[in-house]
């Protein structure tokens, strides 16, 4: 049959810096998906955007012909408003896990669809697998139980949400064409709008141990995924988050895991716990109720039993005890002072050295490998006090761990000036 | 075994407008053409050197590494100078067929090796092969042999002499990275330098009906590339020529063989002649024969036989009747007036559709299609006046070839105040 554009005189007109069409950008994202155009030609249109941009009704256009390469969730038939949330990565960033029960046990349904972790940033599905027994593959029809039961749901996407983005994806990964605010802006709207909710607040990290290490930049891309999102009809607002530290006390699987149920028992670190209820307001405004006392719902367990019931309902034993790994090494301080620095990237590429990340696809991780952090920025600290724990299943992993995580710790005389604070900006 | 760099990393320093090392160029060409990297990669680094372009030293490598790709010839065994010519390609353009034989007969070896048509623009060897028995494909010591007894041979390049180039030239193809200096510039000059003349001169067309529209794009494409074949050690100088209407009065494969023994009998039309003359001078004299009375040769005989002798090596009988197309139609004048315009494109095309040339390089081509031009640019003309004779062997073709000659033509009351020059420009 012959083809309603050559894709040759598209990728001219990006090249030259020019404006495609709805018709020509949808078309050209269906051409890719059914394999009418090829790579070589799809590597050439995306580093033309990369490179020339694309205007805001292009990046709407784009998002919506990924969205329409695959399947739409559909939860109307629950009678409930419904909610996300999404984060674009950071290290030690589990606050999917207390979030969601947190917001459910509102009576709203968060039906949270996620992906593994890749790098030096963790996936919040790698994390559930460290609860024996929790099964992260659910099927839609059981998806709709578990959240008309319990309210709250952490799935694998189904392979049938915004194809097209996962086979673009896969090709801007290895033709340096990732880092670009369009095309990461519509992969991420294009699944989460295809993922059904209501309403979605974006997390969007800054720091050494983020995707975005600069705050304007940041900015731009919560800027257009927020805009993307309205103009598809989800409620849409994001906070820009800090990630020059890890947050929390711990990075791993099994590790995070524990912290979690600390935050659901009222015992969270005061940044997981922050970022936690911000982002839980947000939702819950978003979803119509104002005012709510989230705090409260972490110290009183009812956000924990919804925690308890959503690992029941997939599969999981909330009781049982987790994994813990045979082999730990300790991380002391080195002298007396203020400890000014402790990196995101070098403890997250820490902790993945130590087997709680995967390099490819299809590398198995440690659920149990990860950091305990004992001391947090701005604290004083003697000379030879217990900073960091590491953990991991295969112990020869330690000294390259270690070559990356000592360069991120430093110790001061002089206290930092100013405080951390956790949240940087919201976006509306 | 481990790769000396990875791709990834390659593509993004030309992304962002980076120089690549002369190491990398030389890594990546390679990498390429024995397929560890892929055909995706290969369409995002050309994309990005296509929008960031190259510097002079870049080019150098890349072309370098295109060379290095594959054999270069070698003619120092025949004990003559050497010299070639490369045109970038026009409408009518049959300039090497009467050049090669000039040049020969003062005893400069001329080793040109060709290539075939694609698109509007004729191919040296589709003319040639017009000729009863004339055969292109001429292995390496029967070249040798023909040089040594006639002086010059134009054959069919073969698949050894820059592969890189080759394969990467498919892919710009259909990633509209074609039209690019420094990837035109490597890509004639790799080809051109492994053909090992010792020396070439260019001549790089300007107007509708090449390539380069533009002439200060040209400057700068005639410019780079007579660095790039001095840089390598092959002299090189080049001219800039008008393509804003047709060389000669024929376009098409048998059409301009006859218009070749014209020019070699001494009755060639006036353009063809003077650029066949310069074009021989300028490759004399970078041979070191000065002053040479090029003009006298073409009339005096001595041209022609080589010619003869040529064609005769090649297999071909120079006396038999070229062949004819069974089916013509004209084009007369609709007005009186003088012709102002005559569009090297608009004929091109022409020509094309009325089967002298191919869509894609598999198609075969009419050896009799094509158009004679019974009067020039500035030329006046009497309504009902025979402008051009269309020869095919589908009459059915007409109609749309017709569709592109007649926007072509323009008569108008005034005489151009412009006198037509083929040369435009000369660069050393």
């Amino acid at each position: 049959m012959a083809e309603k554009f050559d894709v040759v005189d598209i990728i001219r007109t990006k090249r030259d810096g020019g404006e495609l069409s709805p018709e020509e950008i949808a078309w050209v994202v269906d051409a890719y998906t059914r394999g009418a155009i090829g790579d070589e030609q799809m590597a050439a249109l995306n580093m033309s955007i990369f490179i020339r941009g694309m205007n805001r009704r292009e990046i709407v256009d784009w998002t919506r012909a990924m969205i329409d390469s695959g399947d739409t969730m559909d939860f109307s038939a629950l009678g409930k408003v419904t909610t996300d949330k999404h984060s674009t990565g950071g290290v030690g960033d589990k606050l999917s896990l207390p979030l969601g029960p947190l917001v459910a046990s509102y009576g709203v349904a968060v039906p949270m669809l996620s992906g593994r972790g890749l790098g030096h940033t963790g996936g919040t599905l790698d994390k559930l697998e460290a609860i024996p027994g929790f099964n992260v593959d659910v099927p839609n029809d059981r998806m709709m139980d578990i959240l008309k039961d319990v309210g709250v749901v952490i799935a694998a996407a189904g392979a049938g949400l915004a194809p097209a983005d996962k086979k673009i994806y896969a090709l801007r990964d290895i033709t340096s064409t990732v880092d670009c605010v369009p095309l990461i802006a519509s992969s991420i709207m294009s699944k989460k709008i295809a993922a059904g909710a209501d309403s979605l607040v974006l997390d969007v990290k800054v720091g050494s141990g983020a995707f975005m290490k600069d705050v304007d930049a940041a900015r731009e891309l919560a800027r257009t995924m927020v805009d993307l999102g309205n103009d598809a009809g989800v409620r849409t607002c994001a906070l820009l988050t800090d990630m020059s530290t890890p947050l929390g006390r711990t990075i791993g699987n099994s590790l995070e895991i524990r912290e979690t149920v600390d935050v659901l028992s009222g015992n969270g670190p005061a940044d997981v716990v922050e970022l936690t209820c911000e982002l839980a307001r947000k939702m819950l405004e978003m979803s119509g109720i104002h005012d709510a006392d989230v705090e409260e719902r972490l110290k009183d367990g009812r956000a924990l039993d919804v925690w308890k019931r959503m690992v029941r309902a997939q599969g999981g034993d909330p009781d049982a005890p987790l994994p813990v790994a045979p082999h730990t090494h300790e991380v002391v301080a080195e002298r007396d002072g203020y400890l000014t620095k402790l990196d995101a990237l070098a403890l997250g590429v820490g902790s993945w050295r130590l087997g709680a990340g995967r390099a490819r696809k299809e590398d198995p991780v440690q659920l149990t490998a990860g950091i305990e952090i004992h001391a947090g920025i701005g604290e004083k600290v003697t000379r030879g006090q217990k900073l960091l724990t590491l953990h991991t299943e295969t112990p020869e992993k330690f000294e390259r761990a270690l070559e990356s995580i000592n360069p991120g710790i430093e110790i001061s005389d002089a206290a930092p000036t100013t405080e951390h604070k956790p949240i940087l900006d919201r976006i509306d």
